[in-house]
């Protein structure tokens, strides 16, 4: 499968490397990595065992890349506004297009430029940082849920289901993509938010009771947010504790958009908090905490 | 009227000194402007006009002061431990004590050491900052409003409010302490806070649309756990607008907790937040976005 990386953080990056390491045709678009790999290759440390990747396509311009099977997306939301030019290049009449982002409003985005038949949303569960160029650290979990946007043809999903299976994530399909997308966001909102404010990582939240139980306040928010949208069936509250455990095992993790904060660039806080927000609203539903939140991480970088 | 000042920063300089212009026998108890004082004297930078007394009586220890008609307790809600230490050496048969602390539960704190009929509780409505030590700068306002903490004694109050009109102070007398403290911490709650979290002055969080509605969210949590405090007449909700009115023409000031937070000292948020927050709870008024704060406020501290 010939397959395009765009948005080569962490994330793209990852998965990419993973892709070319089972074989598959994957050429990335890079800025700031683009001497390193090039010349060096690229280098994953990963809790499932370090593997380097001497050669590697990388591109500055995707016109150089040309048409492909796959565009995988992993750019930063707040970059949307680049899809056309950074997309357009690569997509030929029979390219999918699967955007690993985070947050809401991705998939629309792309389907109101691309063609909504196209479009795949997946979401990653994936710990990983860049590290010097033309490196990237997983930290831990890396699974995939995939989803059409519009459902048309499960059996395309299936096959890129496989294709990653084959790397060696665990990937599955769902029917239910707006669900998996809440699911993340249970997750993501409270610590991607809490620990970007507060400049502190999972563990030190978790481990004073009065903020553990405004992490567990704001999942809760974000349960009744997501069960007001429709989903083939709601996500119960014990997520929230399911949640808080699985987090208790990763350490001293930072979220990516703690990383932002702390390196200057700017957070995701349109895709991840307010799009949520007025998802909610949509629907009838506050979410007080998490519009303190979101309220709270625009003003920081005025 | 012999007074001590217990707690001699901003507050408590800056009504001393007024006190003792106006020809009251004030005894100052002093730590960090001991030798600044009583060398060079004190020095008042005030909206209302600049002076200096050249001859303070400053100590460091109270016995040095021994019994006096007012003590006037100006001490950061967080030192209330030292309220014996402090206070017993100044306290006579006759001794009113006074106290002008920020937030809920000082009173009774007091109360519970030397006895509630002499408790007079009162909320001083003043911007003010400590500058070198032997300064202090009034930036504007300095009203405020007396009430006994069990009323017992109108007559009593009169005459204190009297001794502090003198000074040119507007000091009114109300039969309603508790109301008075909540108005107050209507104000207080959002913005030492905000500006304590943020480490922005009022002007920036204010001249946001997202900000200013989360402080008036606030301020409107606020208001209804004080009106669930049996209040003589409730606080109507226009007195939010009022108060976010009134702080648009203080330009940009930082509360007391937000220069507290910049110069490394503990925060007042057990007395400021906490506190009304249990009052609250008691009469079955949540405040999620002031619990929020507090919770943030004391993770920043970890």
């Amino acid at each position: 499968m010939r397959i395009a990386i765009v948005g080569a953080g962490a994330l793209g990056l990852y998965y990419g490397a993973l892709l070319q390491r089972s074989g598959e045709d994957v050429h990335f678009l890079l800025r700031r990595d683009y001497d390193a790999i090039t010349t060096q290759g690229l280098r994953v440390f990963s809790v499932n065992g370090d593997f380097t990747l001497p050669h590697v396509h990388g591109y500055r311009d995707p016109a150089e890349i040309g048409t492909v099977d796959l565009v995988l997306v992993g750019l930063k939301t707040f970059a949307n506004g680049s899809f056309s030019e950074l997309i357009g290049p690569l997509a030929g009449d029979s390219t999918q297009i699967l955007t690993l982002q985070n947050g809401l409003g991705n998939e629309e985005a792309l389907a109101e430029l691309f063609g909504e038949q196209r479009i795949i949303g997946g979401v990653a569960f994936l710990c990983s940082n860049r590290g010097e160029p033309g490196e990237v650290h997983h930290l831990g979990e890396g699974r995939i849920v995939l989803g059409e946007y519009r459902l048309c043809d499960r059996e395309r999903v299936e096959h890129l289901a496989a294709v990653f299976s084959k790397t060696g994530v665990d990937c599955r399909v769902t029917d239910d993509l707006k669900r998996s997308r809440w699911e993340k966001l249970v997750w993501n909102i409270p610590f991607n938010g809490l620990c970007a404010l507060l400049q502190q990582p999972v563990n030190i939240l978790l481990a004073h009771d009065a903020c553990r139980k405004l992490v567990r306040e704001i999942m809760l928010e974000v349960i009744a947010g997501a069960n007001a949208q429709g989903l083939t069936r709601p996500i119960a509250e014990g997520y929230a504790d399911t949640m808080l455990k699985f987090t208790d095992d990763m350490g001293e993790y930072k979220p990516s958009m703690q990383i932002d904060r702390e390196e200057g660039r700017q957070m995701e806080i349109a895709a991840i908090l307010r799009a949520p927000l007025a998802y909610g609203r949509q629907q009838g539903i506050d979410m007080p905490r998490v519009e303190m939140l979101a309220t709270l991480l625009e003003q920081v970088t005025r």
